[in-house]
């Protein structure tokens, strides 16, 4: 199977060499606009697109994410860095700038279900995913072929009650520290506290409910015994409580009673695939902000 | 306000005054489409429309609506009632046929929020509702004017800790045993289990969210706090359990981090009128079947 | 009928007394967002929110939303307004500071079919509606004691073929120049280009379909013969080019073979209800900026 | 690329051995569902899933579908048809009876887009596309290797304007009489009438637009032009007029000013893929009807 290396794939690297966004979280306050527009005015950057929430104009919280065009960005990057920091401090900013010329890494985990797999290796192909897909993890061999006819190393990492613990170091070890996001494509294992807290926001989770409806095993079937007439699929950032971390994305499909559990699975492979996809775009493109188990979504 | 006066109501009443609805329960088995088709046939009657499902064909229950024209149904109707007893009997069928003619008589309950009464009126005088609205039930006296306006008998009942099973008593006292169904138009009291065993899959609520989630009070702070990207309502038959119903229908709409309560609140409103008008709709229709807290429902 | 009055509203007069929004709209260029951005912190502004947009970051078109609060703000508008000329100035800008807490003035114009006026009326006495009704104009009498009953003025003013330029010229009398926008609520009559001059891009209609689908008349018959799967309404600003302004918002929903005429047209009326309404909230709200027969809306 | 032959096929031939199908189309009168019940409970069947839409109950047309299981179905169909002539001559039926587990057979035309494509047979790998995928043919030789990699035949059949009649001539010959449906799955060639006429009502087209709306080319472009606030995709069965035949499903989604006419497409690509698949699906489990360009779906 060739036909992904048949692409040509226009990345945001070819298009904007020089583009960078930035992130920023912080008490609101008078003046963060203007110092922070200023500062990418001194130093000859455009901004491209820039948008703001507070959550509270009185003493509450405020979000910026700016795209902006800086020539030669490559080059000036540390030095921006390191200025900006003055801005930073002075505002108690959490902050980051990212070249969006450099390439996030994605590593993937899977089980059995490969439809959210799949779409993602389809998406990534067809150029709609602007990341590298590092590598892929599962507790099974099923997918070991296909993943490594994209040219993507395939990790099987089996676990068992027993060797869980062993499991989870094999998958520090091939993930390593240079991954910017981990996507739990359907990965039926739980993940523990000590490797969250590795990729704190980092580890994007599909869960097939519309949460908070529907924690835990099955929920299909879940759904089907509580008779609801529309069904869902939620994306999220995994935290230490199960299926309770902070919601990046969510969408749901009317159903009937002529569904049955079989049918509602169907149904929602379709929404799994697309909600998964649409918040790995999002993160990718640095669009998310976390702030006390909630999302600010930039898009 | 004379507004609802000068509509012309062409209500099913005049447009068909020989049609009748049956709707049917019972264990699946063969012949049963068969006899109840051949049943009308002999009779006469020209079948309009008709649907069915069977949950499990193979020792499952059957469910089937069949809407059909008798000529002088009026003068027939005890005649044809006894005598499909007979099929009834020997398929073990749970059954009841309607006379289209016959409005169904609504009672509304409110408390203060009142867009859901609002709505149901505006159906009812636009000739969209085709029912009667018998009288209107509430715990506080706000709306009595508005609702007299329209002619329609309005009862204040006020219910604290200690009148609530006098308030219950009075209520059903002005209800009656001859009201098809009790719409719960955003009415914040809880139901007796005597006063719901009364009015059994007869009485419709609104939750305003997309149950199961957010049970209980509160559910759009709730639903702010949970960080969800879709908000919802739910219409249900009022059971014993809270909520806990069987779902006659839902709806969503999406919203996003900037929204807060008050905001999640005023989109609510709209799923909110909606969804319990479709509800009620479909429930004045006969199209909605229980089954074991779940519904079936024709549309 | 007394309900409107009992309400309290809670407008964002009071909620926020020195609150101002800016619109811009201007050929891209470096510097935009800081000029404004420190124009507004050197006057003691704080900015609420802000949200921008650009068509194409090479030589395109810049568009920008910014709320702030401004102390005193009554008091220093006027020279706000004189001082943020200059910047304006230097950028080409086409802009606008409207004062919150100044209420827009609405004119509703009707025809038969109510149910977008109702829903107007409703939403402005629910308080959800933050704007002065200040009056209806209507080429029939059928809702004149309706609206009446809400304290707005109601002007009858007949239209036919030999009177149309007559009832027009009554039409711009009574509207004035000091109505911010006129809602076209179901208004079926076409608007000469002589009156559209008088309210560019202030005068929003709902067309009952999805455009550019069914242009014209009778747009849910022509929908039931073409057999959609989905019906629409559109809200748009209304141009020389019938039903072909530039488009505010659009919502949709699912029907079936079995919905006849009839029943599109009831679907369809909870959907343009809808429709107008958020388009004239955001009106009201100065999130829409036109630009080449398009919208910008932030929202 | 071995994936799809490691799926466990559970399909309706192993499930229901002895279920068929019924679709009736004929002029309404009295005794139509007596007279199929009835046959049907004395040859031994028994009804598992039954439809029934008339459009207009005095003189219109009556359209039924019906799902059965009659022990022995592969022995006795031949006699079943022959009997059944009897009761559809009466009627003036226009008849089918389909045997469940004979699979239909799909022929699927692609040019260079593939996401459609990819997304059937990715449904037909998954189990989810009850049919044989007989055949692949295109334009363009692109997706040779990838469609071959499932053991799915792959024509390569260049068209050009001197070249179009022998095109079509060899597509008929490798498609044949014996396939049930063509699939159009973003095929970018003009179809002639005559192989219209080869398989009328057969030959399912994917659109990307929200039909009427942007026939013919571009149609991302022309929405983008039209500052539409909502974009879609339909499917349809292919006639001689462009873009107009029977609709048999569309879905949409909503965009905004921000997104371009690339994103459109981006969008868009996963609306047609779900709109396509909805609608060969549909065919496959023989719930459409057409009559006088319109489809009757029962789903």
């Amino acid at each position: 199977m060739e036909l992904h290396v048949k692409r040509e794939h226009f990345s945001s690297d070819e298009q904007h060499p020089n583009r960078a966004r930035m992130l920023i979280s912080c008490p609101d306050g008078p003046g963060i606009v203007a110092a922070v527009s200023r500062f990418l005015f001194d130093h000859g950057a455009n901004i491209v697109q820039s948008d703001q929430y507070t959550i509270d104009p009185s003493g509450g919280m405020f979000f910026m994410r700016i795209e902006f065009d800086l020539p030669e960005l490559e080059r000036r990057m540390e030095q921006l860095q390191a200025e900006f920091g003055e801005i930073a401090g002075q505002f108690q900013m959490n902050w980051k700038i990212f070249n969006v010329s450099h390439k996030k890494k994605l590593a993937i985990f899977v089980s059995k279900e490969d439809h959210c797999l799949v779409e993602l290796l389809w998406q990534w192909q067809a150029g709609d995913l602007d990341a590298d897909i590092a590598l892929v993890v599962s507790n099974h061999a099923d997918m070991k072929e296909y993943v490594e006819s994209f040219g993507i190393p395939y990790h099987h990492i089996p676990v068992t009650a027993d060797t869980k613990a062993e499991a989870e170091r094999r998958q520090l070890e091939v993930v390593g520290e240079d991954i910017d996001v981990i996507i739990l494509a359907r990965y039926m294992q739980i993940i523990s506290p000590s490797f969250i807290e590795h990729y704190r926001n980092r580890i994007i989770n599909i869960h097939h409910s519309f949460l908070p409806a529907f924690i835990g095993g099955n929920p299909y079937a879940q759904a089907y015994r509580r008779g609801v007439k529309i069904i869902g699929a939620t994306a999220h950032y995994v935290t230490e409580e199960l299926d309770g971390g902070p919601i990046i994305e969510q969408d749901v499909q009317r159903v009937s009673h002529g569904d049955d559990v079989g049918e509602l699975k169907r149904i929602g492979r379709t929404i799994e695939r697309v909600v998964l996809a649409r918040a790995v775009k999002w993160h990718i493109e640095d669009r998310i902000l976390v702030h006390q188990n909630k999302t600010v979504v930039f898009n």
